[in-house]
């Protein structure tokens, strides 16, 4: 953008040689750290035994993202930028690893890594080595927020970072492989919800190194006026860095970053004065550099620095192969390490000129350890939103609902912080959460037209129709420090499986690391749930999201499952006020019976699992038979079949068992909410049936729950892929979780029932048959499930 | 494209009424879909009782969608066109019913909806009633490939059924909701796959109606130019329908239709007669009409045609509301029925006039019951391909290598055929299958550099850094009748969880649906597994795509984990034979001992498990132990405890079980592979210890076989998420998985053994003691373990 009255940047040759000595160092500590086992500086000349017995990690990105870092330095501390980076290709951690032990914030953080010789030796060593750190930028690595081992996700995060954040610029490298994933390509749209006044500025750079691990890769092989078409149609305006040649891309790239954030400082400041602004058009850097540059240009033969062929470890087998140990002395002296690192190791002066001091150093951000900045989030008292409950099922909510007027409060409690976001694709409404709304519009910055509600310039919620994205900007959020909510349809959760696999990895390896504070929990609503898809059938329902957060590492995962209004409020009470977990709440939207008061749920939520006593027919001794549930459907549905029992079998004593938290089953050795078998048997017995209506797929119960004591006698309903578009109860019956089923249930387990139950049974199933056939007829439930109350 | 030369299309007065009558005819059976059980003709005034007592469906979508179904007859019968509709906006089953009704198709392949009065009530009584079908365009409408309940995949599906069908046009119409998918986002680049010679092509018809459930599109608030740019970006030439006047927009629709169908004839011919032509910019239209067209314009004095309160039902209680039933019957009306059909209820001939015949309506062709299309693939004898095993354990071999061969026979013997493709994200060469780049380069239609290789117009080898995007194609190719492999890093097929859970829905509805053929079944091969992430770390170890798939229909679901190369050369050629399923195949690249011979491995892999009495210590008694095993590297730490205890505890009845088909552990009743409890208890005795090692997370195998006689002497062995950067023995150690623990178990569990046991169990403490020193000081596996070798 450099024009007759902004001439551009023009570095002094000082400026260039020093920029050059950076990133020559860094380069030099990236390939030493893939290499090196010992002679960190060269001071020998190089033999086999120097060498690391294992050759691992991703040479071939890491000049590009060296070269990245060298400018972010200086652009840092020229203009005192407060700056975060995510680095997308992210098995480049080399590079991350060597900026921030050049600046000095590495051995901050790691004390015994120090900076100078011993240290680069450490460094060296540890890295891709059992015991060391991992080859990607991973929570390990200072000044991350952003796992690098599975593509997609850095610019939905450098998003996430700067939503909220008005100072901070988020540099986001983004590599043409990444670039091809589904959850990337969406992310470029993140500007239409990006507010220039209260949120920070988010600068891509598209780093095209042509290559993969073995392909070309499809933008770096678009002319570039078809790029240009699309980062344009994307709603950015393109600046482009080529080149091969470094002191060329030294000067285009200082142009290209002062360029950017002039266009930066210059957007915000038309949108922070001028609140009618047009959309900007964020400015992007596209970076076209040779994979695997200034690393061996020949292998054997075949063309390396500039190919596919760079994407690992360039040289291999250099222990065995003295050519190749040769070729790796040559390249390694070819940074002339002697001119960059003193006799002692330490950084010489020029290398260190462009680094900026203190907070401001990317490895050193408070922002890329949001714990630090966190604050507890304001909740306020559950009793101004709870339902009165004088006694149990005596009236309906719909859970959700209830829940939006306390979100709504927090919303409006935050709006001056501005650290609390609720993100959805397009369902708070349908999902019932539009209390909300009342205290902050949808993010907007698109076009709006009269019709439009509640679109907001400024809005904290936010809809988008791509579960990555709502899931990418809120991780990015949470890292850096702030709180927030996802609500999903339950079955399209599954869409970011893999995504959430990746942020429990790194709240596990986090809560390890003494330097990293806790951040906020990341926190899923589930609703739209399997039970009440009427409209949608069967492609919308699936509840195997639990099962999958469930194999996942039992210090970071939790899931709830309230069965109704005051459970949810005391659920999402505890789960925003929690730190480092995933927490998985799955509650209806549908009205639903309220069963327990506010301090009745508080006392079972926290418990976990609890008897209802005023639900069963137990009088002191021992029950026969145990009726457990754990889902708001399954509820009801054991709740009419406690009732069905006490009206046909009263001599009958019947245990009902609520599971909230579903963590409390599992052995205490094997996850931190686990009940021991004392507990676990004083709810369930040792020996009686249980009978179990769980929310999900039955199986889960039981791979919970195998090692206890009773486990034979435990029997479970639950969705077994019997769906379809339907009414409630049908498909409650078309999974044989409905009352009567329960009912049948317990005749067909509980030892030596008098003959009395064979014409019960009879009659439930004759319930069933009529169902059958009033559905049929009238696409209806029958009155008698309807209208069905609780009395006890 | 119209031009001086090119004046375009001009309907004539006649088909101008007739494509309005067929469209009127349309908007007034996807209305009649979703409000009438009765009185379908509007015969008698409209009265609460003709109204359905649940109103459900999307009427948003509908115009639109009938809009194209129109017009798309008129082209397909003016050109005798080969053509399949993808209908994107999945909501629509109204339209789709409705076309395929009006067309006959669908009383052809549902006899009883009879296309008349008495048919039409049935079409409107059964939509979204329980018992009836299904609100999204799903398996059982006619001429679909695509569920339309989860947004994303329809471009990439699109792409899948015209790979390879060079004269087949797929118009894919796309919502502006499902457009902010990242699936969808990443599929736009498809086209730099798609061969202009020996594939088909793909219209894209982006629809814009401007909103979804509660919010405008992003897509749809974009300025024109912008717009423009983004689609010209994607490598595509715009061509834009934009009204409300229905005339205007007949016009329209026809010269765009035309217009991009001579563009696509055109860039075929140039490709075809020239295959140096350059890659093609294909047409995409846009249409932009207002969502809910044609229906209430205001309800309740809220505007309602045109916004998103026309997304599902734009009158809600017609039954109770009066007012309402009288906008519903004028909306009805305003199509004038009488018009359209006679007083039997058949369409009139004018409805009629631009519908096709025979197997080109898009409700008829056989493209979309790909069943009826596909061939058996030619699979050559595994003799040729087998590696000879003279004993167990004496070679090693990398099993994906092994089966990279057979692979390359295959895409040789379909060479012109044309019938097979192998996708993956970038991973085929990195997954050892590179073989079968002999016989067919990688699709690629971007621009090639002298260095880059395999690469090839024509190929038939798919890489694209998006797993959505391989699934999804493959996905289109399997349900036009081809046939596929799908090879994916173990941890990162996660990504496509949800995308897997909509096909298996997808298979499981279609096997009921008689009509429906039995398709080529959807293979993974996941390979890079959790314990050899040597390189990557905990970001790349994830086993819990087993899990993830054991949930869903076991009439789909098939999971094998063969232990070597020949077992993995068995089960593939099982998987590529056979029909209807979804296959997962477990194996690693990494060179692993040739446990069985090719016959040994056919024998073994048709039982599913079995003993290996080579492997135990059995001497005709009941053992006093089993070690089971799944998967290679749990084999071969059972193989190597057997010959520790084998050595150390000669006495000890050791029996060996490996376990291929995971389904065999589940009970009969609940998956066909399932084993009865006589052959289960066979296998692991009813009352021995069972030390089970397996590949994936341990509590899979008790949620498998908790029902059996001997579950509570099982104990399972797996992963634990115990991940990092290490060695193949470190992984095994951290999560107690290795050969020294497996004997601790044995030792641990059996009762009675000697004191010399308790020896023996120190050994093994000390072999695990030693393992942590050496890998601390060498970073390499210590010798014992690394050279260790099978020897009886």
């Amino acid at each position: 953008m450099p024009d007759a009255e902004h001439p551009g940047t023009v570095l002094t040759d000082e400026e260039l040689r020093t920029l050059d000595a950076h990133w020559r160092a860094a380069n030099y500590l990236a390939a030493g750290q893939i290499y090196l086992m010992s002679n960190p500086l060269l001071t020998e000349p190089l033999r086999p035994e120097h060498i690391k017995p294992r050759l691992l990690g991703h040479w071939g990105t890491s000049p590009g993202l060296n070269l990245v870092y060298t400018h972010l330095n200086r652009v840092i501390k020229a203009r005192d930028l407060n700056a975060l980076c995510i680095w997308g290709p992210g098995h480049g951690g080399p590079s991350v690893f060597a900026g921030s032990w050049l600046e000095g914030s590495y051995s901050e953080t790691y004390p015994d890594v120090t900076r100078d010789a011993e240290g680069m030796a450490k460094l060296f060593k540890q890295f891709s080595f059992p015991g060391g750190v991992p080859s990607h930028v991973a929570p390990d690595v200072p000044g991350s927020i952003h796992e690098g081992g599975e593509l997609g996700y850095s610019l939905a995060h450098a998003y996430g970072a700067a939503f909220d954040n008005p100072d901070l610029v988020v540099a986001c490298v983004i590599g043409d492989g990444e670039a091809e994933t589904g959850p990337l390509a969406a992310s470029w749209h993140s500007n239409k919800f990006l507010d220039p006044v209260h949120d920070g500025a988010v600068l891509p750079i598209l780093h095209l190194n042509g290559y993969k691990i073995a392909n070309p890769t499809v933008l770096a092989r678009l002319p570039e006026p078809e790029l240009d078409e699309l980062l344009r149609g994307y709603g950015h305006e393109p600046i482009h860095v080529t080149s091969d040649d470094p002191l060329q891309v030294h000067r285009a790239m200082a142009e290209a970053f002062d360029a950017a954030l002039d266009r930066i400082a210059e957007l915000q400041r038309t949108a922070r004065e001028d609140e009618g602004a047009e959309r900007p058009h964020w400015p992007v850097i596209v970076l076209r550099t040779p994979k695997g540059w200034t690393g061996p240009a020949e292998v054997d033969g075949e063309p390396v620095a500039g190919t596919w062929r760079s994407h690992q470890v360039p040289l291999a087998g250099v222990r065995e192969n003295p050519e190749h140990l040769r070729q790796l002395e040559a390249w390694l002296k070819s940074y002339r390490p002697e001119e960059l690192f003193g006799a002692d190791g330490r950084p010489r002066a020029d290398v260190l000129a462009c680094v900026p001091s203190g907070a401001r150093r990317l490895g050193a951000t408070p922002h890329a350890n949001g714990g630090l900045l966190v604050r507890g989030l304001p909740i306020p008292s559950l009793d101004d939103f709870a339902v009165p409950v004088e006694k149990p099922g005596s009236a309906l909510h719909e859970p959700t609902r209830v829940l939006g007027a306390l979100l709504r409060q927090i919303m409006k409690d935050t709006a001056t912080r501005r650290d609390f976001r609720l993100v959805g694709p397009d369902e708070t409404a349908s999902n019932r959460l539009q209390a909300v709304l009342d205290a902050s519009g949808k993010a907007w910055q698109a076009q709006v037209l009269q019709v439009d509600e509640h679109l907001d310039r400024h809005g904290r919620v936010m809809e988008v129709l791509s579960e990555h994205l709502c899931q990418g900007w809120l991780e990015g959020y949470l890292l850096t420090g702030r709180h927030g909510l996802f609500s999903c349809y339950e079955a399209f959760v599954h869409i970011v499986d893999s995504m959430v696999n990746q942020h429990i990895k790194w709240l596990k390896t986090s809560r390890r690391l003494p330097w990293r504070a806790p951040i906020a929990s990341l926190n899923y609503l589930l609703t739209s749930h399997v039970w009440r898809q009427d409209h949608n059938g069967f492609s919308h329902q699936d509840p195997g999201f639990v099962d999958h957060v469930l194999n996942k590492s039992p210090e970071v995962v939790r899931v709830y499952l309230p069965p109704d209004a005051n459970t949810l409020l005391s659920v999402a009470d505890h789960a925003l006020r929690s730190r480092d977990y995933v927490n998985v709440i799955v509650a209806g939207k549908q009205p639903c019976f309220d069963w327990l008061s506010l301090d009745q749920a508080r006392a079972h939520c926290a418990r976990g699992a609890g008897i209802w006593e005023w639900a069963g027919t137990e009088n002191g001794a021992e029950p026969d038979v145990v009726l457990a549930c754990a889902g708001d459907v399954p509820t009801q549905e054991v709740l009419a079949a406690a009732q069905l029992l006490r009206r046909h079998l009263p001599e009958l004593a019947v245990r009902v068992v609520n599971v909230v938290d579903m963590a409390r089953l599992m052995p205490r050795e094997e996850h931190p909410h686990g009940m021991s078998d004392f507990e676990y048997d004083g709810l369930f017995t040792a020996d009686k049936p249980v009978i179990f209506a769980y929310h999900g797929y039955p199986w889960l119960i039981h791979r919970l729950a195998y090692r206890r004591t009773g486990h034979r006698n435990l029997h479970v309903r639950g969705y077994k892929e019997a769906g379809t578009t339907t009414t409630p109860f049908d498909m409650v019956v078309r999974n044989d979780l409905d009352r009567y089923r329960l009912v049948m249930d317990v005749i067909d387990r509980v030892p030596g029932l008098a003959v009395r139950a064979a014409a019960v049974r009879q009659q439930m199933a004759d319930a069933r048959t009529r169902h059958e056939a009033w559905i049929r007829d009238h696409g209806t439930d029958m009155p008698e499930v309807a209208d069905w109350t609780w009395a006890s």
